[in-house]
């Protein structure tokens, strides 16, 4: 029916800070902005060219998408973004160090936080530096203090819905550049995944993972299929493995 | 009424190397990126914040657009393109020296194929090197094979009545990133300059040029204004230049 392409946004300065970023709008670094060309040159190695992209608010995945299909002779292709393609917000966590984190909480607590489905982290003070109430672009709609997984999957399959699916139907090759939590949400939703079993999925940064869509919207892989699989895999454990 | 920025993209490869353009896809060279993003600074200065933007699907207005929003935050805003926003065609000229080519034709038929309103250069030949007929960002319409500035107004203004207007009433902050001669049709009809005066006009890359418009979509003062005044003007005369 439809051609799906989910990209994580390459490496963010808070990435390689091994800070917890959620909707704080920090910019790719340089590693991140190879990662997203390296993106787009796989898309166009693959003959995977991208009729439409949708992205977040924020400007690593903006930057991301914009980099990509830069590299792959795409750029001139219809945007639209939306903040339900955001990151999860991390409450009270964001801007806080991994490691630190998971030496004051321990090892449970802070995977609670990172990979539950139902269970935010604290919320975030507003008014607080790493706050986003108050800032234009989310003008309307109510600014989450925390989310938890399951928040994102609600506030994220609306949108999929009513915006990503129609394009789908239409035929078109939709590249949706995005965080690692909003895709996770919406991998959940498209292979099925338990509650419990998301928190075993780590998506990497800058690996284009393609989903082939039948009527139902049901991928025809299930899982779908990493443009370099061998690299997905590497990066994907190195996910796994933050805060060690 | 409504505030648009016009923005015509830094410095391109070809600018660089004093080719004829038109719609060959060339890349921002390093210079061209800092203009566009000194353009940005100069909006976030002025406190000039776009609220949408129109780009051209060529990447040097696309790139410039790019990294103009994202140094003054507006990276999030919607995103409208479309082909009517181009660069002038310059026909058989693409891809050609302009010393050379002035070198070759005088001087008078140089300025006529450059400035006069309705004498194009000679049509490309389909199929040639810098021919764009067959890219599929143009499927579905016809891909001129010369244009001369009146062309451009011709193709450009139902746009601006359908598309950029309605903005403009909402009380938006339009950015509008597009080229020399686009922009060159825009400020024709704003200002309503003549066909013999319009050659005397050109508009230099990354200076964002603001108009306040009136209800009528008449500017407030003719012109419209420079952020940066004096760059701009000296710049203008490094265009008005070229070839020499």
């Amino acid at each position: 029916m439809g051609t799906l392409v989910l990209l994580r946004h390459g490496q963010s300065a808070w990435n390689a800070e091994n800070l917890f970023t959620g909707w704080v709008d920090v910019p790719l670094t340089e590693t991140g902005e190879q990662e997203a060309r390296r993106g787009g040159e796989l898309l166009r190695e693959a003959g995977l060219l991208p009729d439409v992209v949708h992205t977040s608010l924020m400007r690593r995945a903006i930057s991301t998408a914009h980099l990509a299909l830069d590299a792959c002779d795409r750029h001139w292709i219809p945007v639209k973004r939306d903040w339900r393609l955001n990151e999860r917000h991390y409450g009270a966590l964001q801007g806080k160090d991994k490691k630190q984190t998971l030496a004051e909480f321990g090892e449970e607590q802070f995977m609670l936080w990172r990979r539950s489905y139902d269970t935010p982290p604290p919320e975030i003070e507003v008014g607080s530096e790493f706050d986003q109430s108050g800032d234009p672009r989310y003008a309307g709609i109510t600014v989450p203090r925390t989310e938890c997984l399951l928040d994102v999957v609600t506030r994220f399959l609306p949108y999929w819905e009513s915006e990503v699916v129609s394009d789908l139907r239409a035929g078109k090759v939709v590249l949706l550049a995005a965080h690692g939590n909003s895709l996770r949400a919406l991998v959940k939703h498209l292979d099925g995944i338990s509650d419990a079993d998301i928190a075993g999925l780590n998506i990497p940064t800058g690996m284009p993972l393609r989903y082939d869509l039948d009527d139902d919207m049901r991928p025809t892989v299930p899982g779908g299929t990493y443009l370099d699989p061998q690299a997905a895999a590497d990066a994907a454990a190195a996910v796994a493995s933050q805060g060690r």
